[in-house]
């Protein structure tokens, strides 16, 4: 059987640990030299294929794939791409001419829904035209809402970052709790799925009055006034009230609750759903009110990583590359729940068909009756994907993150108007 | 020569390691038993003390005080109180009515500029009435803006959190850029001074291509036209640009930066300098634009301490206790730079009146010329004090941080009708 070239493409957000993904792959597919002749990056995922901008990952040696295995971001550089379906198959065309010229044979996409959709159209495109292209899927999302897999890498790092916040500002809040009254309001990302808010839930410990005190999640509609009583209920008891609020949290109307409001030029402007809902508590309540975003902190977090959540994601990284080369094209290796304590995993190939473009919402068990938090088996699920510390090397008081050297290789096709 | 207890207070906003101070002033206080007769604390603050709500501190054991020394926030609660000048003595009055009737000879105040106010005026006050108290201030604030010492216990960590946070998010917008190009803005605390912010600057290790490519803060006047085009000119050259913005900016004329905008109810309110530079730069510019609000997480990070930090809220606890027994009322423990590199400090007594209320802003020399960023001055100066990491015990992934047993003393006198 002839050797092929292995490409490997990050795609979407980035994690804490999509790099540790990269690093296993590559180390994987060396230890596979009688099937795979190297391994190519793309520069900015499927864009870079697209645009033939491919690095050479073999220069890096096996104290630069250490580093990479511990560094966060994406280092070969994502983007938010989808497979077009009225475009007459250009995309496709260009795509497979970019693998044929440089002799790829299996390609790891790594990423989320969208991309599990895409390596099962990429594999049917092969199947189609008889080609021998093996396409894989290799799970990452801080969303945590890929279908048929216990979780996603990426999401116990980020899930950790976001229960220690809330676990540490609680504390912060609480001694500056008084008669007056105060509110911290702490936005997590989760457009549609509340997985990171139910996070946060961990920093309580099964406490009703530690802090988060209240958990809003995409699932559960918001009511205003229900929201706003418990609140009022909460700091008159408390002093203070700690709230997480995802991003996407909707009226009982399906309408967003992030704020519109007008710059001085006047663009429309969508602000948080947290700071609304800060704003909305100090105008009808008068407490005082701060709020939090940790925005891109929480996906980036690699000094504060779940080991739990980079083991899972080197060994999905090497599953997938023994799926390549057994030929389970169209599969993505999903993790599988054996118990929950001691926390005990496995893997096995799924079919990407099966679970592209679904997503995974928070089940109905795992959000409280009253909407306003989540419950213990919410809590039982996440608690194992955020267990284990990891030490990063620092200089000067700082993760000893570096670049990497990445070489380009050379274009051997036109170039791309796409 | 009488034993007599001694009072501790937090006061004002808290740190990640102000309870290593309050830890280390009670054990301190405990190898002076013959001359201190235990340790009370206020229970918020000033506040406590008025309302005569204290701690007995004496069933602390060695194991508890080893947990507070490592726990974020106030264990004891804080207050923003500042001892007034206009109500004919009624609180200096009942202060010394609550130090009398629960035998403290030492007050020990731990806040800022306001704090060490607070410590000129009791000792002024104690002497007027040939009162025996001694009043110590211990210096904390993240803000690092007192004056007269190199630096102030909670900075450090603070300093450091940022720091790591700018590295860690510029590696994910790295990773995201591309050619319609994007912004991330950090908003850091700093009404006045821009110390936390110029810390962030330390996560680029002095490549000027590296993020944080600008960094604005309260010292340098807001020049829209002059960031913008920087702004530009940074993301076309590299795709991306990530910034700090201090929340107390202000533009030329002087007016805060922060955004002003409207309610649903019509209310006035206030929001953050980082989503004000954010938005406008994406109206002005056109580009992805996201903004992260740390907030309280940056002064609450007890996961991810400077090593530094902690030492020095450690010692400036225990030096205040020796000033306290040596009778050096008035005085607060000043850390002195004896070295840059390796760093190396000592303390010294200095006279709280002479620093009171003032405010130690960025010099000259560590905000570039173009205030668009500040100078390896700066950075020189900020990076011993984020050196050093600190292991934090976990309990399913998260610090093992528990509420303390903190009976209070009983009442003796009226309550306080202030």
């Amino acid at each position: 059987m002839s050797r092929s070239k292995l490409l490997y493409a990050h795609s979407g957000g980035v994690t804490a640990v999509i790099n540790a993904t990269a690093a296993a792959v590559i180390a994987a597919a060396r230890e596979q030299e009688g099937r795979i002749g190297g391994v190519l990056a793309a520069h900015r995922g499927i864009v870079g294929v697209l645009h033939e901008d491919l690095i050479d990952t073999s220069g890096l040696d096996a104290a630069a794939l250490a580093r990479l295995a511990r560094t966060p971001g994406g280092a070969f550089g994502s983007c938010r791409f989808d497979l077009p379906h009225d475009d007459d198959g250009k995309v496709m065309e260009r795509l497979f001419a970019v693998f044929d010229a440089h002799e790829v044979g299996f390609l790891l996409y790594n990423g989320g829904n969208g991309s599990m959709d895409a390596v099962a159209r990429l594999q049917a495109e092969a199947r189609r035209r008889a080609h021998p292209l093996v396409c894989i899927g290799v799970p990452k999302t801080v969303d945590n809402d890929i279908v048929g897999t216990d979780c996603c890498p990426g999401f116990g790092s980020a899930a950790k970052y976001l229960a220690t916040s809330m676990l540490e500002a609680g504390l912060d809040i609480a001694s500056m709790a008084g008669p007056k009254g105060s509110v911290f309001v702490m936005e997590v990302m989760g457009r549609n799925t509340g997985w990171l808010a139910a996070a946060t839930a961990l920093a309580a410990g099964g406490d009703p009055e530690r802090p988060p005190h209240i958990v809003l999640v995409p699932e559960a509609a918001f009511d205003e006034e229900a929201f706003l009583a418990r609140v009022r209920e909460t700091t008159e008891r408390l002093g203070y009230c700690a709230i997480t609020v995802a991003e996407g949290i909707r009226r009982t109307d399906g309408s967003l609750l992030m704020e519109k409001s007008h710059d001085a030029r006047g663009y429309v402007q969508l602000g948080g759903a947290g700071s609304a809902v800060a704003r909305m508590i100090h105008g009808r309540l008068g407490y005082k009110h701060h709020w939090a975003i940790p925005d891109y902190l929480q996906r980036a977090g690699g000094h504060w990583l779940s080991a739990t959540d980079h083991a899972q994601a080197i060994a999905v990284g090497r599953a997938a590359v023994a799926y390549a080369v057994q030929g389970l094209g169209g599969t993505m290796p999903a993790i599988r729940r054996v118990r929950d304590a001691p926390y005990q995993w496995d893997m096995a190939p799924l079919d990407c068909d099966a679970i592209a473009n679904l997503e995974r919402t928070l089940p109905a068990d795992f959000v409280r009756a009253d909407g306003l938090h989540v419950t213990a088996a919410a809590c039982d699920y996440i608690r194992p994907l955020i267990v284990g510390e990891f030490t990063q090397p620092t200089q000067h008081g700082l993760p000893d993150y570096r670049a990497f050297d990445l070489p380009r290789l050379g274009r051997r096709l036109a170039a791309w108007r796409g």
